[in-house]
């Protein structure tokens, strides 16, 4: 059946995985739905202490069995230890059949492919997978499918009762006894746990895992004992070095700064810029430099910041520190400026449902001015690819971006016109993960292009000095740089599904194969 | 039936509500239990404001109709105005058969008797029933039953589903359009908002009532916008002079001076008098002694408190600024030192579930070491009553009195032996509301009485010079002095359910009748 974005989506996936397909970015505003209530086993008495001593004997105690599904989240980035040390002793208790349902998954989980391989995990949930599982997914070895969601469309998923977790494992930098968990304090500091924080409210059985035991109460609790079942204390939940990056150093690849540039004059130019405005940007390059430019303009011209959310990196902190927001609102934190600004008393801690799921009565991504992101590719109907690469290989994750391009009163993409050699800019995409309809402004190093169904936008900028062209202009242009690129050709097994934030199917992603060039 | 505390339940009690007996304070330990979810409807746009003009017009927009369940807090206390100012208009729209699950109600509702005769209120959920609310359903005016529940017990209610909400109503001090909700910041300050908390989870439509609107995000917020359907601004929520008390003069009364000390010689001869300890007190005037003196005795002694938790009030507060408690854990500001207290960094906000709620995975009152509580009687086997006067008038409320009982490893209940000039110790009280189970040790202006389970306590004051006596030469004592009172005489009706903590029924209220003689 074809969806909203001109996808066709096999029946057959239709059928196994229930859903419906993609019908437009506010199909569901308004729709009524139960919330699905976890199994919770009561605790009254007053023993005290929920620990237990390893990993091997908290899954006994929490009835591991094949075909259960296990929740994991990413705030240790390329650092976690916990992932691969709680699969390791799943697997070796020879467990099969497990749902790996994680925030998301990376380099650092490169050792799950041997059990994706053997059959231990036979299918994952994810915002994305890159390294070498996004490969395996890719090649047609997970026997399941891999569902890709973005951050609020995992939290809906969990709300909705869709994902039922049986175990959710929560490493946390500290820990007391009856499992108080918070971000911050131990020797792994990863500042927040906003996408844990869904887990631990949905999931049937709940362990905290952590290096760093803390007296009781361990408050402000960023998750609270009255959801955590175990705590399991291990000499290390991931390598400091990799959870949280040094600051960045901000970009001096020129045509970075180029579009940073036209980014901000876009920005100021837009009637939402003005005191008291809202603001996303990613860690990219550009994201990050125009971040630092647009600060100079609101000095400039004495406006504002009221709020800004992310994703945090030091240059959002930084406008905190010279009293240019007035909070900011943190689902993750990317660098120790970030998680170091956490403890300023304006700078708040939000879960991934706060943040972006579509299935509450309002997340802060409905009250965004403007996003900026990036994109591996957008078409000329402004749909973006995040997650699947040219080559048609699994490689990236959704995070927040359909989320908070669907909120944002001015979502901007920003996106080099190539790739190294491919065109970013093309008729259509590999795979739709942002349908256009969010998508107002693309920017590149060749141009500006405004959403057609942006009129006012497009009305706004009639007398200001910047390169804008047409989405199909600047296809063109990258075309007739690069060549037009041949369509990536997969083979027909459907190994993962691009999934909406409101649960509906977007695009699938078939099995990649060897390239056949025509005759 | 007869239960653990050896009330006869009427069946067709059992059969009307569904439950079962009381059957002991653990039982439920370990059971499993599949948690509510509320109706939510998904905000999906980014409009942004959830602003609704009047109480009425949010009323149509929530659907209200005959039969539902309304709920409200009690955290304006006797300065409440929104429970009145909603049931008036629900009243005057010709609505019958409401269910009121209120977290209390006081004298401040008066007005709505009218709506219990009337038929608009047919059933009412409370902590307790203060006031002319309390006369009224003694006297057989409610067309239904009173359920009265600790803090704990309700929010196990809305948890499992018991009790399912379809509108709650939040006085909030601060809100902004989006429904980001605070207990502080405007004019008519409460200090936190743990009882609503519940309410904004369980309840299928969330109406925030403030008088002080303020500019998104009205950060950190003690209810999330994510839980909040609808905003309504109005004149006033309360009265502040009635919502927190200046700080209560300490008592002067040297009987309650006397209970005081003897409470505080008992808990420093106990073994959990030590570096570290919790303790929970409530607001009666020997329980406030008690805190000031063991103070002194803490400074003495160089012994620090870990945590202090309530229901607050200046002496609690106090411990705070000399440094003497490491956190403060607050349900409740019952002083204007509690509310100000609360922006302390270490004085911290907990919902009734983190506070007392059975039915999750571990309740900070599971950690008490020590809780002083009052009870207006006490009988031979320990049980308390808290609800139910001498006449078999309902006039108080269980409030966290059960939970912490439960909770602590040592529940003190202080009581002066006569009541004016009935007995507070008796052979059974008028009604159970707190099972002697959980009753650790009776302190009466006439002596000291242990649970004879509670061995260990008996042995460790075996060398302490304070007035011990068995509960029998207690209640012998208080028969000698004022005589033994006669049975009230109830009506067959019955009134009310004093539920237990955990939704068994501990103990009904039946019609009170006039006193009739013996011939």
């Amino acid at each position: 059946m074809i969806n909203a974005v001109g996808r066709d989506i096999p029946e057959e996936i239709l059928k196994a995985t229930g859903k419906e397909v993609f019908q437009g970015v506010h199909h569901f505003d308004g729709h009524v739905y139960k919330k699905h209530g976890p199994e919770v086993e009561c605790v009254i008495n007053s023993n005290g202490s929920k620990m237990v001593d390893s990993i091997h004997d908290v899954l006994i105690k929490c009835g591991i069995k094949d075909g259960m599904t296990v929740s994991f989240h990413h705030h240790f980035r390329e650092g976690d230890y916990v992932v691969n040390m709680v699969m390791k002793e799943i697997h070796d208790m020879g467990i099969k059949d497990i749902t790996i349902c994680a925030s998301s998954l990376g380099k650092a989980h490169d050792p799950l492919v041997e059990y994706i391989e053997d059959g231990t995990i036979t299918n994952i949930q994810s915002s994305g997978v890159r390294g070498k599982i996004g490969e395996a997914i890719s090649n047609g070895k997970l026997k399941g499918l891999a569902i890709m969601r973005s951050h609020g469309g995992r939290v809906r998923a969990l709300v909705t009762g869709e994902t039922q977790i049986d175990i959710a494992f929560i490493g946390t930098p500290t820990c007391d006894e009856y499992g108080n968990c918070r971000g911050i304090g131990g020797k792994s500091d990863c500042g927040v746990l906003s996408y844990a924080m869904s887990d631990a409210f949905h999931a049937n059985k709940v362990v905290a895992i952590t290096d760093c035991m803390v007296p009781f109460p361990n408050f402000p609790a960023h998750i609270s004992m009255t959801k955590v079942d175990y705590v399991v204390e291990v000499d290390q939940i991931g390598d400091p070095k990799k959870i949280a990056t040094g600051a960045a150093k901000p970009t001096t690849d020129m045509r970075k700064l180029m579009m940073a540039d036209y980014c901000t004059q876009f920005v100021v130019n837009t009637p939402y810029f003005k005191d008291g405005f809202s603001y996303q940007t990613g860690v990219g390059g550009a994201s990050i430099a125009s971040t630092i430019s647009l600060a100079k303009v609101m000095k400039e011209r004495n406006i504002r910041m009221r709020f800004g959310v992310g994703g945090l990196t030091k240059p959002m902190c930084d406008l905190l520190i010279n009293g240019q927001v007035d909070a900011l609102l943190d689902t993750q934190d990317f660098d120790l400026a970030a998680v170091e600004s956490v403890k300023d008393l304006h700078h708040f801690r939000i879960s991934a449902g706060e943040y972006a799921n579509p299935f509450n009565k309002g997340a802060v991504v409905n009250k965004l001015d403007f996003v900026i992101l990036a994109a591996l590719e957008v078409d000329v109907h402004f749909n973006c690819n995040v997650v699947v690469d040219s080559n048609g290989m699994i490689t990236g994750a959704q995070g927040g971006h359909p989320d908070t391009a669907a909120g944002a009163k001015c979502a901007i993409v920003i996106a080099p016109l190539l790739q190294g050699r491919t065109p970013a800019i093309c008729t259509d995409v590999t795979t739709v993960t942002t349908p256009g309809e969010s998508v107002d402004v693309v920017i590149t190093d060749y141009g500006i292009a405004i959403n057609p169904k942006r009129q006012d936008l497009i009305e706004a900028m009639k007398d200001v000095d910047l390169p804008f062209k047409t989405i199909e202009e600047l296809r063109d242009i990258a075309y007739s740089i690069a060549g037009e690129p041949q369509k990536v050709q997969f083979g027909d097994r459907v190994v993962g599904v691009i999934e909406s934030r409101d649960g509906t199917i977007m695009d699938v992603v078939r099995q990649i194969k060897p390239f056949e060039f025509d005759d």
